[in-house]
């Protein structure tokens, strides 16, 4: 559709690059006519590779990269010894506006802290955060921070209801996502200062949302709203405590399947309808965390997926890249700012 | 078995009280020959529906009280007006050494208030917590503190880990349960200040525990640890985070078992095994959430439960009751105190 919507993608990140990362694209390319790839990593190595994925060869351009970022490596280290890196070279593309997106499945720490220098913060934003996609009785909620900060106040929290928000319309398309802020009680009364604080922040400050309030752990799965705020401590342990409570009960099912010949003649005359649900909560489906509130766009795939788990991370990054994600995230920034900056009892007609 | 084994029950707790309070002592008196029962409530009401209730009506002893406190009434409420409940005087029949531990279904906040008022909290405890015993794939883990207070300092976490332990020991029976903090990454460099002070903390004060380090959110499904220990926000966001996603994956499979008719013949012919499943996701096999560190046992039961479910919350009562659960908190508690009150740099020989 869009003409000139190009994709820079980290071709040597994750476990199972490149062979992944190529299949991914192939997958993404064929679906998306319009969309152009920057593929960054061993030219020697990809071009060949390309050859067996028409699609992807006909939408990529192979810039050579010989190094990459190692999975293990820390973040500091990465930093120090990473241009050059694919990793590196598929973030200055973003930078020096050849492409609008990035996407990488590699060692997040280091992706995080490379995005940081290289595409720097956001005007108005102080922390960046990481956005999860999570499957709901509805659909799909954005939860954020999921790990990019282990402390947020009441103005950060704001922050990332803003660009929470903001996500999931250009990703779900839902026109007015509503958004909640993650505490241990609906009352008002409830939780930290923090989060009681940045309630009353988004509900005076004139902020563009659709604010719900507050909500429990248990209203993630159910829906309740469309976009979760929370700090990056919580949310990396509310994400997963889920991940291993779902595997947990997927493993209690298996079992209980096998568990006798009736048991597993129901199963196989049910397959089809299990495999359906293993669809259902496969995490593939949900894979894309993106790192939000820098000068451009940066997606994380997760580091062991396949092919089809990394069409789908470039699929949010297309989303994103064709949505007006950061000028709405910059005016709802402006009005967060201009009500920071009136005073404590502000005129009326001032905000 | 043990005599003298008394439990103050607070027989009008609970959305179906008295009649699943009632069949709960029934259950958990015909399993548990030695134990008796003190039952507040209201005598004209309670006597009677013993009469139905043969094992229950020969251990119990009715005491009674003509008010009990409303499901939804405040905490603060609660302490002003609950004098002569059938809460209070639960919980007056602990401190007045009539019985060993107290059971009740009722408002949690109330029960948490009015056992901090009459129980008062245990010498070298400065926090009492909340904690809730969790389904692994290996069996059970204790989670604490899963709402009693929203922060937690180093020392406090450390209290928090030393009840956890006592609590796991006493009511699964393991010898040296496993202790994990919980945090966002496994390295020893990662997450809150006050969480790496708590692990250097329970490294260095030589408190008795099975100390295995940092633990993540998935590592609490997958059993790494019998007790996870972290702060009440925390704790109670990943328990009803987990209750929801548990939820969730349930309905998602009772969609896809009703989805067609091959399913549903499949589901039918697996029932007895989908059954087995259920059971082993049922609420009411863990339930009893305890109330620890005051001069006295308090179960929580929850709300909703009917007697079976109740008769587990008596279960965990009558087994921290028979252990030697507060002798063994004490006496770690005071290796504790005796760490932080020695100086800094320790000479050998002083812990």
């Amino acid at each position: 559709m869009a003409s000139g919507l190009v994709i820079s993608v980290d071709g040597m990140g994750g476990d199972h690059a490149p062979d992944a990362v190529l299949d991914g694209i192939e997958i993404a390319a064929r679906k998306n006519p319009g969309a152009r790839f920057l593929l960054h990593g061993p030219e020697g190595r990809l071009s060949p590779m390309l050859e067996q994925r028409p699609a992807a060869k006909a939408a990529s351009e192979v810039r050579h990269a010989d190094k990459f970022v190692a999975m293990d490596v820390k973040p500091s280290q990465a930093l120090r010894q990473g241009k050059g890196t694919s990793m590196w070279n598929a973030l200055v593309a973003v930078e020096e506006g050849e492409a609008q997106a990035c996407v990488s499945a590699g060692n997040t720490g280091a992706l995080m802290a490379m995005s940081m220098m290289r595409l720097r913060k956001m005007e108005g934003v102080h922390r960046p955060a990481l956005i999860a996609s999570w499957p709901t009785a509805t659909g799909f909620a954005a939860v954020l921070d999921v790990g990019a900060n282990v402390e947020a106040d009441a103005s950060q929290l704001v922050e990332f209801a803003i660009m929470g928000e903001a996500f999931h319309r250009a990703v779900r398309g839902g026109k007015r996502p509503k958004v909640g802020l993650l505490n241990v009680g609906s009352e008002d009364q409830k939780g930290h200062e923090e989060i009681r604080a940045a309630a009353k922040l988004i509900r005076e400050s004139g902020v563009d949302l659709e604010f719900h309030g507050f909500v429990e752990g248990d209203d993630i799965s159910k829906g309740t709203v469309d976009v979760v705020v929370t700090d990056g401590f919580t949310g990396n342990i509310a994400l997963k405590t889920a991940e291993g409570t779902a595997r947990l009960v997927a493993g209690f099912l298996r079992e209980a399947l096998s568990g006798g010949p009736l048991a597993r003649a129901g199963a196989l005359l049910a397959l089809p309808a299990l495999r359906k649900l293993k669809d259902r909560m496969d995490p593939r489906t949900v894979n894309g965390a993106v790192f939000v509130g820098l000068n451009g766009i940066v997606v994380k795939s997760h580091g062991g997926t396949d092919g089809q788990g990394y069409a789908a991370a470039v699929e949010v990054a297309i989303r994103m890249a064709r949505s007006h994600y950061r000028e709405e995230v910059a005016a709802n920034l402006a009005r967060l700012t201009i009500a920071s900056a009136a005073p404590q009892a502000a005129a009326p007609g001032i905000s």
